[in-house]
Parts: C-alpha cells; structure tokens; sequence
C-alpha cells in the first residue's frame, strides 16, 4: 500500500502468499536441529539419539476464547503456551511448532500481525521454532491450531501410566487463579453490554487476569527436575481442572489417589475473587483448568527435596486402585469421590 | 445409551473423554519408532539418523469442502491425504498424523464416527499412525486440522529450491480433474436448490468426481524414484494449481521457467467435462488445484528414463532466472507469462 493510513488492511488485499510472507518474515530459527523452516511443503528436524515428542491442540473463537476481552497478542501468546505445556508434561522440550489458523473474515492484517507478536514472542520466550502451517480463511470465527514437537531422552520421559503406590502427589505454582480471572473478565463484559460507557474494573485482578490471559507453561519445573536429579513416575499439566487430571492419572496407572483439600495451593487474589463471586476457591481449583501447572507423582525418596522447594506444594498420595480418587476434606477425615469434568470451556 | 435406536447421538451425550475413546479405539500402531500413541499429553516417537519433516494442513467447512455434497468418509480421507502429499513432496515418507477437529454442533457422533473411518482408513493405506489430537465443539462450522509427521535420509531430501537450468520439469498422473468435478458437483448442488425432487446427473464423471472427493497423494512415484535412483532437484505437490506451483518452484530456486501447454496431461473426463461447460481445460490444469500431483524437476541425464515412464509427463524445462516463467501456447510459438493464483476457494 502506497497511501499512508492507518487504516485495517482487509486480508483480500494481499492474498494468501503475501499474507504468509507479511506474517513469516521476522522469524529467526534458534535451534541447530531445525534444518529448514516456513517455505517449503514440509519442515525438515535433524533427528537425535532421543525422543520425538508430537502434541496438538485446537482453540475456536467462542469456545475457547472471547475476542471481546482477549488482546489477540495474549491470544497468540497462549495459544503456543498450552502446547509447549503439553509437551512439559512428558519431561520433554519442546523445539518446533507449527501454526494454523482459520481467520475470520472480520480480522484485518494488523489483527492478525497481533496475533503473531504473541506467538512470537512465545516461541522466543521458549526457545522454539516456528518452522510451519497453513493460513486460510474462516466464514465464521477464528480457529487457531498448533502442533508441537519436543524432544526428551529415552530414560526421562514421563507417562502418565507410571505412578506407584505410596507416590507423593505434586502440583506446581498454585490453582484455580486462571478460572478465577475468567469469572472477572466474564463479569465485566456484561457490565459492560449493559452500558459502554462504564470503565471495566480490574483493580487488585492483575494475578488471576494473567493467569486467564497469559498463562506460562512450567519450563522452569523440567529444569528444576534435571537439576535435582528427579524423574516423576507419572505427570500431567492441569488444563481441565485437578480433579479431572488427577483421575487421568489414575486411570492410566491403575492406582487410586488421595488428596487433601488444605493442601491444594491457592493464591489469595484467587480465594478473595472466589469469596466476591460467592463461589468456593477448592473448587475453582478442581473443575477451573487453564492452570497449565504439573501435576506429577514422584518417589516418597524425593520427600526433603521436595517438601521445601517453594515452586511445588505436596498435595497427597498414591493409594491401590480399589481406594478410588478421593479428597480429605478441609478440616475433617471425611472423604469426597473425585468427579471428572471435561469440556468445561 | 442402553436403548436400542438408529438415532444419531448428539455429542454433549458423551462427553469429551468418552467421544476420544469412543473414536480412537481402533487405532494400531504400524510404525515400530511410533512409540506412544493417543492418550497422553503428547505422543511419542523414536529418532533415527535421518530427518524429520513435518507438514499441517487446515480445512474449514464453507472454504475447503461443502458438507451438503462431500460424504464424511471422504472428507476424513481427502484431510489425511492433502498433508501426505506435502511429505511425499519433500521425497520423505510419512509416519504419522495428529488430528484436531473443531466439530459443529449440527454434528452426531456418527457422523464423526464416518470422518474417522475415513481418517483411519487412509492411515492404512499409507502406512500411516495417528498417534493424536485435539476434539473440540465449535459454535458454526466444522474445522479439520491435521500434522504429518515423515522421515527421509539427508542425501534424499528434496526441497522447492533445487532446480537448476536445462533441468527437465515433469508432472505425475493428470491436472485439472478435481476442479472439473468440483465445478459438476457445484452444477448439481444448484439444480438440487431450484428442485429436491431432481436426483443428481453424475453418469461419465466418475474418475473426475473420485479425484475431487476422494483424491491420492503418489506415495507411488517416491517409489519409483528409490526404485529408479532418481533424486529430483526440486519438488512441490499440485495443491493449489500448476501455474502457482511453477511460481513457487521458480522463486525458490532463483530460475525461470518454460512448460508447453500441449504436454500438460489431461484426462479425456476433464477435456469433455470442460467443454461442456465451456471452460478451458488448459485453465483447469493451471488455476484449478487439488490434484494432489507431484510436479518436479530433475537432471536431464534422466531423460531416457522418464520419457517412457507412464506415471510422469514430461512437460516443459528449466530457464534462466530473467527469462521468466512462460508457457508456450498449443500450435504456436508464443509465450503466455504465468500467474500466481492461490486462495482459489
């Protein structure tokens, strides 16, 4: 475009291979196993003496996120955060990702260039490649989907078949902040379609609002675990909600669980919202998801490890596989069955 | 459900885990480096000295296909192959898929049952693990994702930026029969509007309507180029038009181009096809898209060989960068320039 505006560019304007170049022309490759990126049919992965690890995931414009109240960068950013927190899961690293979009055709280039700053700024904060994709057009909402590829050696990798009996149950950071937020941003929208004149109102939010809109995967935890030394039996990241990953758990290593509910971290930003809203902050942090935290269990061997490592609570433990998946209730002995959620979105 | 009924199922019946387990159940895994499959955070594959490639391809309901005329068995089908093409492209082998779908709420579970069958069975056909994904709701259209994962030696692979000058371009099978039968499907879908009762015309456009519904991607002529000792110089898949493909060949490889209008393959379906509906066959071949074929270039010391072959045509050669990318038109000897098209929906 010669004339200068700022005007939103309308996507037709520049076609399909225009748009790819606009959106692929800042991308540097970090990793030497990258051998060729963005460009060709396919992207090209020297292999090492390791694993692969595969992980996809799709988000849908009205399902999995408002684009009222989401920045599209944010957008981005998390898009690429959910995947590499896959990949985290099985104690690997990622290194490559793909991106697809579907763009609704009421997103202007700009829009999109948004989008991309955060997905960029994901890959550059987890030293991955963007080395693919596919860019089309939607006639209704956006859908974004992201592969990722990792790698991890043979004797690291972690399954989520692997927990024993007897196992500490651990989670990292702290639950139920991401459902939270998404209660505040929900209330404010409606405030806001009630009069938009009103200024939206997120003092003392800024916690859980992040935690809903750029959540971090736990790099940090994969590097505490190679530091130390440590190989959890089994792991998973809290996307559903606790309860529902911790009955993955189970159910994958043929074993039963026992948590205690004044174990399960919280922040207080998370229990002051909850408290607000009148709902319960245990269980924003079973059903919520969008945590993106681990949930792991690990040898009772590692119990002074972990016991005052700041970045992990001990939540509870593995039990046999007859005893079910339940929660000590704050306060009491009473046991309450653990209930899987799924598609709480 | 305990009751016996042919009701479709609506998805909310099931619930999220139930529909994943409803529809991987079948899966077995033939790759022996595949070594973790769908139910965990991420799959897992072995490594070996060799690369890696890796190719996603998204298809959007209303842009791609058209499920009034598409039956869901193809269009699983048609999804996996599109991005098998794009490996067999780079002469790698695929591997494995992941599979995210975004799914209409008009959707039962049977019919995403039929998707999967199709899914499935292209993964048999070529050898392929569908090793995970991502099922999600969507508020409108349905939204199919798909990741090929393949391998190739280093010496082998073949990328768009190869081809050098007095190189032969050739093309495999025929060119423009997916667009001849997508315009028959799109005749009768009209004539299926103005009056139900009328039943579709589809007698003598058998090979052209599988080409559009139900295409393959030539897992045959990577064979045949191992068998032959045949490494090409450039390759890129016919999925969005040998004019465009040309192009992108062409900028890659920093050449210009000469192919000549009476060498492009066509079948006698799509030349009549055409001519019925007063369209230029030739314009299919170049602007239509999805054939799904191999367009390459490759040393001249292979002309012998290739001349004869009855799955490639040979169809023009590589020029000098400033002579550009020109066709020679049928019975004369004047140049058409190409053009770039892509976003042909």
């Amino acid at each position: 475009m010669s004339e200068n505006t700022n005007e939103p560019t309308p996507l037709k304007e520049i076609g399909e291979f225009g748009l790819i170049e606009r959106l692929t022309k800042n991308i540097e490759l970090k990793n030497t196993a990258t051998k060729l990126g963005v460009g060709d049919d396919a992207a090209l992965i020297q292999n090492e003496k390791s694993l692969t690890v595969v992980s996809t995931d799709m988000l849908v414009e009205g399902v999995h996120f408002d684009l009222l109240y989401v920045p599209l960068k944010h957008l981005g950013y998390k898009s690429v955060v959910v995947n590499l927190s896959d990949i985290y899961a099985m104690n690997a690293t990622p290194k490559q990702i793909t991106v697809s979009i579907a763009v609704s055709n009421r997103m202007s280039i700009e829009a999109l260039e948004d989008l991309y700053e955060g997905i960029n700024l994901a890959c550059e904060m987890y030293g991955v490649d963007l080395v693919g994709g596919d860019t089309t057009s939607s006639l209704s909402g956006t859908v974004i989907s992201i592969t990722a590829i990792g790698e991890v050696d043979e004797e690291k990798v972690v399954k989520r078949s692997g927990a024993k009996e007897n196992d500490l149950i651990c989670v990292s950071g702290d639950l139920g902040a991401a459902f939270a937020g998404l209660q505040i941003l929900e209330r404010e929208k409606g405030v806001f379609k009630d009069n938009e004149a009103m200024q939206p109102d997120f003092s003392g939010k800024d916690y859980i609002l992040e935690r809903q809109l750029k959540p971090e995967a736990r790099k940090d935890i994969i590097e505490y675990f190679a530091r130390e030394g440590i190989v959890p039996t089994s792991m998973i990241d809290v996307s559903d909600g606790l309860s529902s990953e911790l009955i993955h758990l189970a159910k994958a290593s043929e074993v039963g669980i026992q948590i205690y509910e004044d174990k399960i971290p919280l922040d207080p930003q998370t229990i002051n919202t909850c408290e607000e809203l009148n709902l319960n902050p245990g269980m924003a942090a079973l059903n919520g998801g969008e945590d993106y935290e681990l949930l792991f269990t690990v040898s009772i061997e590692h119990f002074e490890k972990l016991k005052s490592e700041p970045l992990l609570s001990i939540i509870g433990h593995v039990t046999d596989k007859n005893s079910g998946n339940n929660m000590v209730a704050s306060g009491t002995e009473s046991l309450i069955e653990l209930q899987a959620q799924g598609w709480q979105h």
